[in-house]
């Protein structure tokens, strides 16, 4: 073998790699995060190579002390990575074969990088999918927990962002806990489909060695081998349906997070954010910025341009594995960092919210927020709906003219537009009364609220309890 | 009420819509085809309007008889559609209006053209996906009795386009088929998210209507009502989720497409598509072109591309209902008819593939296909997997400048490399045996291949009954 | 010649395109918008084949008189479009045949539809770019005269949308002009990559007829041929580069957008849009809503989603056409009409805006936008800028306690956090002194915004008349 | 000041910063790549500052010599870089206040992070564009050579992937040539718009010291000031704009890597890539894999994804600054750093490219290439197109059936299908009398490749010298 030539496939070939091209193509630089999993992955290959025979039971001992070495030394950075060697899989064999010798070579046999890989990135997706999943948990009971507290707390409803009908500020935050509940069930589902064994697929085709999948599939904890050895190393929907369940997950995120952020400035005032949260100004003495909402709102496009660059990546690929797939691991890396910051940050954040009851109280009393009450008051008073709503019309017309909310004018001022309105009307024109009256599954009425947040709880209970 | 204004929000106006305003406005021009579906719902409402004694049994049949005369209108063509009337919804009751006077404007009672939209929208994508999944089975089955019946059939398989092991075709087309299972799984996980009602939402906050949204929930069909009024009139995220799992579909089509394009082109010449599937050029009197796969390839584009549109639509809204939510059905529309277009055509066109066995089976002879059992071969022999390797590279490298397969050198010549081959060498060298020693599940050995058809077979039947 | 095959392609084919295949593959149903410039560049394309000998004078006639009646068919809506002729260019060539006879066939000499195709495109991508060009030229004129009008108008000026410092109205529309005056500049670089043409390139290679493409060129106003024919068929750049312009202007028009939002809420009250660029509420008669800009807002997602269908439909295509280019078309032609649409509603709406000047004026006052003035004051009396940040913050903090703004203490108060503050403090604490002080190129000063507004003015004439 | 809070904006707040939101906040880990550009933008502050007689000319001595020792800290990696610090503006800045106490904090006078950062990207982006600019020439002045010298070699030029016409293989390379060209032209354009100057926009409304921004901009280069400061702290246009041309190139670089694998198969076997530009298999060792072409290829979904991360980033944010433009620099850094990489590995392997003319002659041979020209033949000795074409069509069916090439049929045969055929048709028939036929500008007749390459030199030349 030709010393210029790469050690692991030089044989064919009749001159070195060039040397920018090493670099380039290269992948140790980041897939060396999957080292763990490599590991894990390579002792349960050599377990099953020595159950069924293609290794005695020394040599797979040697090979898994040789690998428990390697990891502590990985663990404390004494590792030496080397670019020369490619990705983790060939620095992880060629340092297990200075330590064991002859026996470490055999620990490739029956399976290839393109099996390997695909293992070692779904052994990892899928713990990042656990410590997910629970990030999630702690957001939605933050958030179910505020809701409870904010029940009864009165705040304009906004569609358009004009005030619309007044809401309790629970039902808005129950809102919340629903977006990110569906993301909590996608999650599952995506995980089911990432845990599927492509080991034993080896280059494309499988292999001639008499190995045993389902025997590496339960060692792995995956719930079965993959079906077909083309697609198993070709197969980057994981990553892509993972990439597209962040991006609603942070698509929601920063749906949250716009409104942190209408809600902290001089003009909404109807939260705060404790400091601890928030950054100034090296310039504005006065500033105090809302940066983690801002940030995470930000991070949706980060999120959205990986799933993006993943869905081109696989676009019109012929089978089996190509060299693009290597492309694969970066954005899936940084969606995985992503995701666990915000959502970090977010449920830390959300039990810390300070409502201001007062400021939320006094924007939903103006603006004419029980109007619709007003025209469903004239409705059960026999005025047909159109009608009703054309009255209600003229009155806010006149109340912006006078700078008058409807509970704020007198019963003969509202008579002016309608005879059937009577001294009871002032009831449902109250904030109370308003919420109080949708009073349905689904409604804004503050006992609703809180039935739905106990539902909200039992529901994720009980899917915490399903993945115990 | 003024003349000039708007007749469904009048009163509070001084001057007319802007003509212009109106009709870049007004979304009648596409979320006509939703009208079925608003009939339904609106048919379903004025049930239940009756039951909870909203409306009156007469008041509801005449509701229900005018709804049915305008959905034949409808499809007869002759309904007087009004771009003044902005949208399905309205331009439906105000036709029901003009049939059954004021009970027409009862109709509306305890609802709003927000949560009217988000059910209409639901029922509507529920049956497409339905028609999808009956689709996605024909493709399925499709592939799988091709699959079947070119279990035998030898091809290379590819790695970065270079020959690299031979394979089944029966294998390579499980592998497809592999990839449509999952993205049909991903169509049911979708489907139960999207069959939630919104409807009792109403304008963002509930009603105050007695109303029974269980009810309403059953003549639709829905699992539930959707739990949170303000999440149920601006959640978008079934239509994201269904455009996320399209583009993964039509990204798997796009493969089966280049795979195609590759193997109709003359250096290839693998298989040939019946002319009734290709065009031909108006210049180039030689030419058939595979227009479906390459049409399906370009419609990646298409679908990735609503997919980012419909992420960026929703990114960063408050709650609840916002203008922008209009902008939900046109790319949701769009990605539906691509969806079934390209389905449709594939599954039409698969089964009439015909294989150019001969073609495929000479290329697998050239390109030291059979180098890695080659190279096992060795190994079973007593040669290191790494020292094999060596030793073969250097018999392609021979092979390569003499212009000729291992298969075709003679025993003399391959020893030249190894001492360790034999006059056995040959059996391991046939594409017959390469792919037959791949036997182990996922392998491309057609006794595997053919009881992954059977597996297949039977997952199919399994979903499609649990649908049932 | 089968009459059951395509007639422009039939003889090498032995059975008729599926019924569904023909009108999957058809493109008539879009490409037909591109009627005017397929006939001028039919025109053009028979006026050289004349001019160099490959037509008579007389055919040449006979072609133009014929082109020119079909014309007026299609304006009429009496044009008989077939779905079995594929495209709007067989569809006009067939017709044409049908009224002129044999000659009609030859206007086809020398081309094919792949240039033609390419032709048509950028002389149609051309004129709209010039539609376009006028309409940001108008909301470009709109934006400069309400700066100057609304010069001395004072509002807060946001970052992290927290109070900042004061700025002037007519500052902030003076931003939103420099940013479509970018836009402006990039149209205008596109329009020159437009401006080539591919007609010659006939199918891939050229033509082995005698044309003489500088003719064409100058008949249809191109700046030149394109260099390579084989790019010129296949060279969808124009497309991209528009969409990616486009992408651009939208997602500055969101930006103003999701400002005119939040300034129409109650909350900031900062401007009134005329009742002509609202709509109303069917359920809550007080509603107005800023659906202009709502919607304006959530169409940046459709133009993205149409950048990115375009940028996927092109990778890894290998020369020359392909039939996925065919896809090109729906998102162009969605993206110039929602360009056109968006920039008329803003063009129209802009100048209608009515500054709510005391409402600024009062939010201004509050959230201590003057604190950067006060530490600038200490930094003049000799105090480090970074203590007197210090000293600020404190006397915030102390202010948010008391209720009061900086301008609301008295000077003792003043005087707790440092004695360097004195009478004359009170000065620059005014809003009009504030805006005053920021008095140099790109300041807010109404001085600066009049001069800025000037040689804004100044640029666009300019840019104009560089395009007349 | 309390210890515990931030020490640039401490005064106002109560609590310092949470321990995981300082490192979720803090960009130093990424823009620490900028300190050369932010040490130059804050030499020419100084320097401008003490013209305008705000520091003493000591004072700006002092901050150039701190500055400068620095810059060498950091190049000689013995910076003390700090997450607590933010980012490299703060940690710059207290190193210097450090080194040259008081003094160190006068540098910040007159502007803000806001309009540094902007400034300091700008800077760093003019810098990469221009190395950007280089390669490309070297890029684009490979394919010229290598047209050139191949303008004569013969190969298949195909459609629909289907052989079309014969083509040379320098015309082939020079439409590459022309994409670049393109991208070359939209890179200049997008350095115009990079290179205006934020400094002295301040935080967002301009400072109220005497600056002169003029003099900032000559020192550093730009051109002008930005016009406006609320649109110069807020704009990314220009990382957009960069983003949005790296895909169309990218997207360039994936067509010709597609064709490159394509060639470099088994089954077309056009060119051969030396060795050192591919890698192995540690499996298969006859495997040559086109790993560079193959990864570009991957690359472009990063530069894609970077861009719809950036348009999704700045999609209605409201003016000026806020914290989501943090989020600007990673994709920014990353898609130079892939652009840089990409084009590096093709201007390297471009001209190592080798043609195997024979294998590529052979392909045009068969295919029936010549099929048009058998078609104009005809219409030069009177058939009408449309019929010619009918009659090849019949004579390419015949020769599928008996495995014949056009040119290999008899003149007998020939005649079968019209009796206008005649023994000069074989001239037509050869391939050289093929692509010479095609003999205007734009055609790929060998003279009009060499013409055409001569004509890309000088444009080259041309541009390259507009800008020295």
């Amino acid at each position: 073998m030709s010393q210029q030539t790469n050690q692991s496939w030089g044989g064919r070939f009749s001159e070195p790699t060039d040397a920018f091209v090493e670099q380039f193509t290269a992948s140790v630089n980041f897939d060396r995060r999957l080292f763990h999993h490599d590991i894990r992955g390579s002792i349960a290959h050599a377990t099953m190579l020595a159950r069924v025979g293609v290794l005695t039971l020394d040599e797979r001992d040697a090979i898994i002390q040789g690998l428990g070495e390697i990891e502590r030394e990985i663990e404390e950075g004494a590792f030496p990575w080397s670019v020369a060697l490619e990705d983790v899989h060939m620095n992880i064999e060629a340092r297990l074969t200075e330590k064991i010798g002859i026996t470490g070579k055999k620990l490739h046999t029956g399976r290839s990088r393109n099996d390997q890989i695909a293992t070692d990135i779904r052994l990892y997706l899928r713990d990042e999918i656990d410590a997910i999943d629970a990030e999630l948990a702690r957001l939605r009971d933050g958030l179910i927990e505020l809701a409870t507290r904010e029940a009864d707390t009165i705040m304009p409803g906004f569609t358009h962002l004009q005030t619309a009908q007044p809401v309790t500020f629970g039902h808005h935050l129950l809102a919340w806990q629903e977006m990110v509940a569906r993301d909590h069930e996608r999650l599952r589902d995506c995980r089911k489909r990432v845990n599927v064994m492509p080991l034993g697929a080896a280059a494309l085709a499988g292999t001639t060695y008499p190995i045993d999948r389902h025997v590496t599939a339960e060692l792995l904890g995956f719930e079965r081998p993959a079906e077909n050895s083309l697609d198993a190393v070709s197969d980057r929907d994981f990553a892509i349906e993972f990439a597209a369940l962040a991006s609603l997950l942070l698509m929601h995120l920063s749906r949250m997070s716009e409104e942190l952020v209408l809600w902290t400035s001089a003009q909404f005032d109807f939260i705060d954010l404790p400091d601890r949260f928030c950054t100034g100004s090296s310039i504005m003495p006065q500033k105090k910025n809302p940066d983690v909402p801002e940030l995470v709102r930000g991070k949706s496009g980060r999120v959205y341009g990986h799933l993006m660059s993943l869905l081109t990546l696989m676009k019109s690929q012929p089978l089996a594995y190509n060299k693009d797939n290597q492309e694969d691991k970066e954005p899936l890396f940084d969606t995985l960092d992503t995701v666990k910051g915000c959502l970090r940050a977010f449920a830390d954040m959300i039990p810390a919210i300070e409502a201001r009851a007062d400021s939320m109280y006094e924007a939903a009393r103006r603006g004419f927020s029980t109007a619709t009450d007003l025209a469903d008051y004239l409705v059960r008073a026999g005025v047909a709906f159109r009608d009703a709503h054309e009255i209600v019309g003229q009155s806010v017309a006149y109340g912006i003219e006078q700078g008058k909310d409807l509970s704020e004018m007198t019963l003969d001022e509202l008579r002016q537009f309608s005879a059937a309105i009577d001294e009871d009307v002032f009831e449902v024109l109250t904030l109370e009364g308003s919420v109080a009256a949708r009073n349905h599954i689904g409604g804004t009425a503050p006992d609703q609220v809180r039935a739905a947040a106990q539902r909200a709880r039992d529901a994720l209970s009980a899917l915490m309890e399903a993945r115990a």
